[in-house]
């Protein structure tokens, strides 16, 4: 297969759990403690860990420990990639579309005349 | 939890497939029969209607049966809704970032003053 991106199998696969997402959508408005980030969650903070460890490595969060605090941070860089993946196949099929449009029009003797700008 | 969408569990669990992904960018040019979208593939037929599967109950991508051929199109809509979602959490982000960089410049007595629009 050519365009096999690793990075994008992890990084899709971190957002494909909703625990998961909520801790990015949390990231997204700024960095957090872990404990910070564990808080609205009813689950052990292992768990959480757990869940952290799966977007470390996917490269969406990065963390740094400073004393006895682990701070999370949000790579919206790493995100912009995914987002991109995914806007680059929407643009294809739009400018699809946009062909077949343009064939029909062309290809129906009934059709208005068209302006061009 | 709020803001759970199966949906998107189903949708990034879906992207997170390197075959599934290059189904994906195949369709984004245009349907294509099953067979036609399992050519580029070394891999038995079961397995690409089983990624194919996966496309489908993501609600990815739709099928439809005309006689014996059965043909793929990417629904654009769902994967806007994936898209969609990245991209609200880098806007987040980046909103964040921007009123971070107003309260640098105006708690820096030094700054530049700075003209609004």
């Amino acid at each position: 297969m050519t365009n096999y991106q690793p990075a994008l199998d992890q990084m899709f696969q971190a957002l494909a759990d909703p625990t998961r997402r909520a801790m990015v959508q949390r990231l997204s408005r700024g960095p957090a403690s872990v404990s910070d980030l564990a808080a609205p969650f009813a689950m052990s903070l292992p768990a959480v860990v757990q869940h952290l460890a799966v977007l470390q490595s996917s490269g969406l969060v990065k963390t740094r420990k400073s004393g006895r605090v682990r701070t999370c941070t949000l790579d919206a860089g790493a995100l912009s990639r995914a987002e991109q993946w995914i806007h680059q196949r929407r643009i294809d099929w739009e400018r699809r579309l946009d062909l077949l449009g343009d064939y029909l029009a062309e290809s129906d003797p009934h059709a208005p005349e068209r302006t061009k700008p």
